[in-house]
């Protein structure tokens, strides 16, 4: 385990790190406010983990992050790399303290060690964590029997350890766990949020609602969320499951700020989403890659929502014994839709596009129904950024400012879901 | 991985150890039926395996067992042990031999091992693959955070690296998985056998039963079974889950043989059953137990009908990309109706019984609706062995002749599903 105050600000006392934990400063910023939450953004160093530590700084909360960095590893890995020039997390805390004169603690780690996770939570003390720190890919969950495991182990025991520091360390403290849509499949009935009113025989009961998941990982997040239900039931705990859709764009208020900032943009097939990957292809011409039909239809949402959602989620907590479930997205669109709205926007800037249609690498319904419930976060507050012309046109123009990045090598699909196929 | 012949036997040739796998002479038994079946015990060595190697044996078929005798350690670890003497699998096999005329495949390792189970996949070219091979015990993964973490690793690792072997080695053969009751939890609804027509906002699907699990063991148990829907539908691999009540009993025809092939009987607080313990309360004049209220209704079996399930399983397999559940049980009891049922036949007996209720170290409804649905075993021919004054009288008169070993220390709960309570 590494712990770190990531700096040490001239003004501050040092850190006692003799004691092997780190040292949370946080009561005594003077900015913080009257109603300040302790956060924990686990999995800080990530897409959305960076960003959201950043954006509730800005909020006036107190934040710790932390990452061990396996996400640029993996994508090493891949053979791919980031759009973006992103910074390492010590340099973008840096930069982050130099700007808005507010500190974050860094905690480095795994948490499948145990005893990380345990000194975190006896060293910050949060009263809210925020749960990213999983691996995130379908397609590289799926490369071999390894990766599937691996997947497991690193999300399910990561996950089970933070459960029981909740436990026996902090159990008033709120667990915002990030799930994932992609756990509910494409069933023939609408989706709702996390449970289902079920009439059968006479009687009726609100359970949990069934999931169909379509990957090893999209596993992983269904087996956390069983587990996370129990630690609620059994123990009291208090968490929110946030299943989101697919988020798209890298600008919020705070990576704005400064290049130094800006979060990672995968395009390759194994850590890119759909979005990012047309617009690369739009950029490089090549043909936009429609998997199978194009018809497989899912939830999407900017990442400045997510960033909403999320401190929606933290200032708004669960009560102790609940395990609420929040669809996390704002739009509906089917792959064919996407490479649609990206065409179209990429003619607008001057750029030839043609679309492709390739083989689906993943077994999944190409035509289905779907329609999913997302009114709980709405009704706490979220106000949404759609997808229009212009984000699509800032996503497209950001590429192109990145143009020499591109690697081409990793776009086209060669993670099959079935390898005998 | 160790693999080996148990016993060679004079006349059959000798096995190519040298090459690292395990020579199968299967092909070659004269006793061998036509329509003979490869089957593969994982947890061959374990309170069911045992006893359904041997039935499966002696019905004609060609067995493997293969076990890394976890459960004996764990029984040591915490301080307890089978009431009746069992013998090492090496001289169960011996015996077995002796008795039956017939050869059992030995193979000595871990399923979290991956090549260990692909080089039995690779030897012995199972048709079917009956898996008892988890942590069986729902007290165990209560423990502490180990527990459930070394529950969740074993049960959940060691059955992906079965169902991996299975796509990349042997694709048509059949998976039988024991799952448990246990995964439905108790809701406010009657239980069906693994799914659930569900209509909802004007639509229909049959979609998966919704869980509620009651201990890190049962979780580990949904992972699993999601785990093996997945790959039915992606990789169309046939596989049966058979969700098991409690089972009681030890007296099988084969056991009832030779005092050499008789099978575990834990009683314990952490891997005894509710009745096994009851008998043993019963016969060194221990009020009976009862957790709570005793309302906890689950459905029972015998351990015959146990056997017969799974050869019904085996015998009937699953078409390809067909994940089917089948609720094996043949009586639901509560707490109470077997607190009465023991104290009625021990006094039978001339033992003089008093019931006491004690806390409940779980964390469960005490009083609850529970009906569940059990009829596709039925249905392919299932004839069940109730639970008569007969059966309970016998299981006190084994408990009798084995006094002398009876371990009073690990018979009271002390295993709390929250340890702050």
């Amino acid at each position: 385990m590494v712990v770190m105050r990531a700096i040490v600000s001239r003004t501050d006392p040092p850190p006692p790190l003799g004691e092997g934990v780190a040292w949370s400063g946080g009561c005594a910023y003077p900015s913080r406010r009257e109603d300040a939450v302790k956060i924990l953004v686990l999995g800080g160093d990530g897409y959305l983990g960076w960003p959201t530590a950043m954006h509730l700084s800005a909020a006036g909360h107190v934040i710790g992050v932390a990452d061990n960095f396996l996400r640029r590893q993996m994508v090493m890995e891949v053979g791919s790399g980031s759009l973006t020039p992103v910074q390492t997390l010590h340099e973008r805390v840096r930069a982050w303290r130099d700007l808005s004169g507010t500190e974050l603690d860094l905690f480095v780690g795994n948490l499948v060690d145990a005893a990380f996770v345990e000194d975190i939570f006896k060293s910050f003390r949060p009263d809210a964590v925020i749960h990213y720190a999983e691996q995130p890919s379908a397609p590289y969950s799926m490369i071999d029997r390894k990766h599937a495991v691996g997947t497991t182990r690193n999300n399910v025991e990561g996950t089970l350890n933070v459960l029981y520091a909740l436990r026996d360390i902090a159990p008033e403290t709120h667990l915002v766990k990030l799930g994932t849509m992609g756990e509910y499949g494409t069933p023939d009935i609408d989706i709702e949020e996390g449970y289902i009113e079920i009439a059968h025989k006479g009687r009726k009961d609100t359970l949990p609602f069934p999931k169909l998941p379509g990957s090893m990982y999209h596993l992983s997040k269904v087996h956390d969320s069983h587990n996370l239900h129990f630690a609620c039931r059994i123990w009291g705990l208090r968490a929110t499951d946030l299943n989101q859709g697919v988020v798209y764009g890298i600008r919020t208020e705070e990576t704005e700020l400064d290049e130094r900032l800006c979060t990672r943009f995968d395009y390759d097939e194994v850590f890119g989403t759909v979005l990012n990957r047309f617009c690369v292809q739009a950029v490089v011409g090549h043909p936009l890659t429609v998997y199978g039909k194009g018809g497989q239809t899912r939830g999407f949402l900017n990442i400045i929502d997510t960033l909403q959602c999320v401190r929606l989620a933290v200032e708004h907590p669960a009560e102790r014994g609940e395990f609420r479930v929040f669809n996390q997205f704002t739009e509906q669109f089917s792959v064919r839709d996407l490479a649609t709205v990206v065409a179209r926007t990429a003619e607008d800037l001057g750029i030839n596009v043609v679309t492709e249609h390739v083989p689906d690498p993943r077994i999944e319904a190409e035509e289905h129904h779907y329609h999913a419930t997302h009114t709980k976060l709405l009704e706490l507050g979220l106000r949404p950024h759609l997808l229009t012309g212009e984000v699509v046109g800032h996503l497209i123009q950001t590429v192109q400012r990145h143009k020499d990045r591109i690697l081409r090598d990793p776009i086209m699909p060669k993670t099959k879901w079935d390898p005998r196929s």
